[in-house]
C-alpha cells in the first residue's frame, strides 16, 4: 500500500526544487508514485509503498537540509 | 594522487551551492580532500582520489544538472 509522506525541505530557489523533485521522479515505477512540491511552504510529499527513511536517505542525498513531518493526515 | 576534477553544474542560488558542498564535503576522507564552488560560473571544483565518474555519481545524486569538464589544466 502507498502512502502519502510529508516532508519538510530547506528550498529557497525554483533550482533547489527541481533539484528534489529530479530526485524523486528517477523513482517512479521504483517504488514512488507521486511528487508533489510547493517551495512556498517547504513541503515535498511524496505517495510511496517506501518507507519514510528510505525516502529520508534520498532527499538527504540531494544535501537539503530536510526532516520526515508524517504522513498526510 | 589526488587530481583537481572541474565539473560544471546548474546552480541558480547559493541553497543550490550549498547543497553541491554539503554532499561533496561528507566525503572528505574519504576520497575527497578539496571542495570549490563557484556559483557565478557554475563550477565545482574537487581535489580527490576519486575518479571523475565516481565524483559524477555524487554530484547527480543532488538532483543537480551536471558535466564533467576535465582536469584542471
Amino acid at each position: 500500500m502507498a502512502t502519502e509522506h510529508i516532508f519538510n525541505v530547506e528550498m529557497t530557489c525554483e533550482g533547489c526544487s527541481g533539484a528534489v523533485e529530479r530526485v524523486l521522479n528517477r523513482l517512479k515505477g521504483q517504488g514512488v508514485n507521486q511528487v508533489s512540491i510547493s517551495l512556498p511552504e517547504q513541503k515535498v510529499t511524496v505517495t510511496s509503498t517506501l518507507s519514510a527513511d528510505q525516502l529520508l536517505e534520498v532527499i538527504k542525498k540531494t544535501g537539503k537540509k530536510t526532516t520526515y513531518v508524517g504522513p498526510q493526515p
